[in-house]
């Protein structure tokens, strides 16, 4: 922890940083000024106390530089980089819902996008992604248990290969999709069961898991996000139950009341009535929404 | 500052943190294990510590991400970034000389490139740079004031439009060189005499400045790098006496022992017998290098 220096490089190098600090006088956004006057004093403190070296600086520098140069439209390795740090998961635990009957947040990922396609209740967002068959089923309701009608449920995974629709070759949507809850709050879509996967370890957040000694799986899961009118937007995650990488996932997103059981079934008749030939699964998951404050 | 937060709310923030941290215990190299713990609990003390919101958040990476986008081969916006927050500053002061009698340090900024041309000494790194010819000299010392022959010595320079060589199209060389230290350590060339400057304003970082009420100019200077065996490497730069800058220089690079005058000449022969038609003007610039620990 940082403790005031009174030794004249202390003094020295903290007058670097009251003069930053006040360099940020003129904002006129008063969180503007107080995000950056905070975010000065702590970048400046962790230089100081790990001394760090002008060739540490530099290294972070073209470190950063490399996480800029593989992000673009389908790789966001700055959401990685956060997510590995944790940064991610103390972000979702500050603005975590104060009520403690609403669903549990988790990390938001790397991997959403904006124009995901709309499935009407019950139906596919598989659209060709691999992997059994998951039946996905709960509600959407408020903190009292009234009904969430006409909700938007966003939902992505990776399919059987770990790999995102977005990870892939070519602009075909996969494993992804929105749907509004009913008129009872309640939802319904096949999926496939979602698979643990390596997030993506080629770029420079990989070499970082691999110079640390820390492996890059996360358990399987399915993401949530769920906006409704006069409600908190909801991001999360449910998880597998059993999942061997429910304890080491490499971004820490794993909560208690997240994890899942899912369901195995014989091939047969599933309850929308749709004919499988081959095992499929099921999945049930109640939503719980905090009003907006 | 961040004290320990004995809150429900602040234990498990806290929990975070340590899981984070936690994770790095695997790491072979303990320096980066050092830093990496550091670098986590600092990161994560600042979102505490500003309640840093979910869009808050998401603005932060797509800051990041666009000054991963313009960073190119020939501009380097994350030392840019480093530099407006005091950072860059920060880790010169962290690693300036021990001994006083060296020659003071300072940013090191995004203008350097490797390969720049080798010139006789007393020759002229400025061609095509424009602006009032300057001939510069000094000498390069040990802090026992022992010439240094042969020491490397880089410099790179705006023109007097306040722009580098790389901030122009096209692959000209102007304004920057290296030359070696004669058998006494004395150097010579010629150059332009510097000029004020924005730093690149039209991209992230410029954007950041405009929303603080910050401006983007730079006092005028001239860079050196010197490099010579069995010493420190010193980054540094001169600038120019009564420059109306000086005291906010955007990035906080100005210590007065790098302040030097600039002598003014009327048109006619100088030192080296260049006769010129136009003014001239001259700086003097003892170095002293710091022997390597």
């Amino acid at each position: 922890m940082t403790t005031t220096d009174t030794t004249t490089s202390g003094k020295r190098e903290q007058a670097v940083t009251d003069e930053v600090v006040a360099s940020f006088a003129g904002t006129k956004d008063d969180r503007l000024r107080e995000v950056l006057e905070s975010l000065t004093r702590h970048l400046h403190a962790f230089a100081r106390d790990v001394r760090l070296t002008t060739e540490e600086w530099e290294a972070g520098i073209g470190f950063l530089t490399r996480v800029g140069h593989i992000t673009d439209d389908r790789r966001q390795e700055f959401i990685l980089l956060s997510d590995v740090l944790g940064l991610s998961m103390q972000v979702v635990g500050i603005n975590a819902p104060a009520d403690p009957r609403a669903t549990e947040s988790t990390v938001f990922g790397p991997f959403f996008v904006d124009d995901a396609p709309e499935v009407p209740l019950g139906g596919d967002i598989a659209n060709g992604a691999t992997g059994t068959p998951c039946w996905v089923t709960g509600t959407v309701t408020d903190t009292d248990g009234v009904p969430v009608a006409g909700a938007r449920i966003d939902v992505w995974e990776a399919d059987d290969d770990g790999l995102y629709d977005v990870q892939r070759d070519g602009d075909e949507t996969a494993g992804r999709g929105w749907l509004r809850s009913g008129p009872d709050g309640g939802y319904r879509f096949w999926s496939v069961r979602p698979s643990p996967y390596p997030i993506p370890y080629d770029g420079p957040v990989g070499d970082l898991l691999t110079a640390t000694g820390r492996g890059p799986m996360r358990p399987a899961h399915l993401h949530f996000k769920v906006e409704a009118p006069g409600h908190r937007t909801l991001v999360t995650h449910i998880f597998v139950a059993g999942d061997p990488y429910l304890d080491s996932d490499a971004v820490f997103g794993v909560k208690d009341s997240l994890v899942v059981d899912v369901a195995e079934h014989p091939p047969g008749t599933a309850p929308d009535g749709r004919a499988l030939d081959i095992p499929w699964t099921g999945v049930h998951f109640d939503i719980v929404l905090e009003k907006a404050s």
